[in-house]
């Protein structure tokens, strides 16, 4: 899904939109309507959002704002929220240091972006045969994850909070069959991060290219295949125009947590109840992403399928196979790189050998048993 | 898991614990410290709950008190909840009509216990063969769910909020073999609800026994079988002591949703920032309890397995082919009964016949696929 490309495109084109308020929310910002907490008087405060997507993009770009009216809203506009889309006030892929330096309270990302700052980042958005939502959202509130990732970003000064969730994505578009792992062997594939390493270990040829891009590269035959999102992200680029086949499962991306990442010393400077708001509005903001792209999957699906006829075809259980020895070889790296990444593995490691196992006997055999 | 013959038996002897309030959270309750929200004053508030569990039920009784800190902590404590296990205030089976009344302003249950009320109800908790957490969150929130939900308890004068999912149940425990569906015929089980018609359209018996029985029945021989919850509930119980198999998948409850009903006069009381708190809560709880689950049960499964030598079997597919028929007759025929059951029945099946074609080759496909 990695869109660092798609994002360098946008330029300083776009515009700044207006502030995301929730409705019925009052600003206030004038000392005489400061709130009283019971805590001493807080002055309300206007934070920024920094984003690594474009303004209003469909589920990723809509959850941030969504995120920012739940703020908003719940905080009875002591805290107001405005958004900015990707190069809005820095570039996508300046979000971690702004937010990091205070010049945005808030940053919307997710956490693969970050590896040049630590390794140990990529655990917290997307492993290639790692974790779906569910599990991932098990992992991080009652499985340690949190905990992790906290360490993670303390020393830039950042607090992280898991703001949403893609669910499984798919495999990906192609214009050529693939049988058997062989079929990967020169496959000109347009496939970011951790999934890349793993096609370029199968002997494919993982290439970077914006999400504008993606469409005419497809059908020029400049590239033979690309992974975008999932049926609701994927209908909107046309992409079925310009492919043959669209293989599943997402064995890439199983369950790509989004982030939001806010300033330490503006969030220390809060009362608890405003510290409560804004980590429970991430919580909120996480699990209705999920739920939004499982119900617009659904309907796209549909579409694709009934109307755009398109042949939606499972990688090959051999080829799934291998991907997933070639994955392991390559997670399994992260860990030398330092003593965090170490410790990030171990726990993520042990908490997927668990639940491979109880959801073998409960979410894969339900869903087995009720499809027949 | 409905737990109601279980409730009864803890009649009066449970004490009445202190309210839950939030770490950190100063209650205020005097005129002079109440809170300004820039909307006029609004005096703090004492709220009840009240619940169908006992008090601090592991999972249940105790997403009760974490909904209910969250509640006042997020207000600043301005809404200070007091949670009451069942029968400290009212009767398990009386929270319905409590909250309604307004003896209390919350509640928490699950909406199959309301039956009683509105034959519709029992699509919001469990439907065998119905639909998963992920799937239900989706359709409550992004597929038009919520809305019939709160079509349904509007009668009342009660506001329906999601609080809270087991995720996946199991099938039992089991002192027979089921090798084919005749094994059924005859089989006295402990299963209550749309999961017991269901057993009783294959031949079984149906039996209600309240939770603390389910052992030294299935060890007497008075009963052949039992459903509980899922590991971690039912290793607490130590029923692997008491019944010689652990059958799965728990097709009777795939994803059985809690509840939180709230007064809708004391709710459209609040100021709008509150009402977003109560409505936010809710939906931190209901992501909280399934993640607190899929990692408690992760721990207890691998424990039942590795110290307790648990016996854990998949029902044959012919089996689960044969219960899937004859739920759906049990679940069709609810919609029989009136016109809004009729609605909401379209409206769950609409949503399950798509989501079952996404799962298929998204969150199933991945799973199967991690497995190998």
């Amino acid at each position: 899904m990695k869109r660092r490309l798609f994002l360098r495109r946008l330029g300083g084109g776009a515009l700044v939109a207006g502030a995301t308020l929730g409705a019925g929310c009052k600003p206030q910002d004038t000392p005489g309507q400061a709130q009283e907490d019971g805590r001493g008087s807080f002055r309300p405060v206007k934070w920024k959002m920094v984003t690594t997507w474009p303004k209003n993009f469909p589920g990723l770009g809509t959850g941030a704002n969504f995120l920012a009216d739940l703020i908003t809203g719940m905080s009875g506009g002591r805290i107001q929220v405005k958004v900015y889309g990707a190069t809005e006030l820095v570039p996508a892929f300046e979000v971690f240091d702004a937010v990091s330096r205070g010049t945005a309270e808030l940053g919307h990302g997710s956490a693969y972006y970050w590896k040049g700052k630590s390794e140990a980042a990529q655990f917290f958005s997307a492993v290639p045969f790692g974790l779906t939502a569910e599990e991932m959202n098990a992992w991080l509130y009652h499985g340690g994850g949190m905990e992790l990732w906290k360490e993670t970003y303390e020393p830039f000064g950042l607090v992280p909070m898991a703001a949403g969730n893609t669910g499984v994505q798919m495999a990906g578009w192609f214009n050529r069959e693939i049988n058997t792992i062989e079929d990967l062997r020169g496959l000109k594939m347009r496939i970011p991060g951790l999934g890349g390493e793993v096609l370029a270990r199968a002997g494919g040829t993982p290439v970077s290219l914006p999400g504008g891009e993606l469409f005419t590269s497809l059908q020029s035959g400049a590239i033979d295949a690309t992974e975008w999102v999932n049926p609701y992200n994927d209908l909107a680029f046309g992409l079925y125009k310009a492919a043959k086949h669209y293989y599943y499962p997402g064995w890439h991306e199983p369950g790509t947590t989004l982030e939001c990442m806010v300033n330490k010393k503006a969030f220390d400077a809060l009362p608890e109840d405003l510290q409560a708001v804004v980590t429970n509005a991430a919580r909120v903001a996480n699990q209705d992403m999920l739920s939004e792209y499982v119900a617009r999957n659904n309907q796209a699906l549909q579409t694709l399928v009934d109307e755009h006829h398109v042949d939606v075809r499972k990688l090959p259980d051999r080829v799934l196979e291998r991907l997933r020895e070639l994955s392991e070889q390559v997670v399994g790296e992260i860990a030398e790189k330092d003593p965090l990444s170490r410790r990030v593995f171990e726990s993520f490691q042990a908490f997927r050998r668990q639940v491979i196992k109880w959801n073998a006997i409960s979410t894969s055999a339900f869903l087995n048993a009720r499809s027949g």
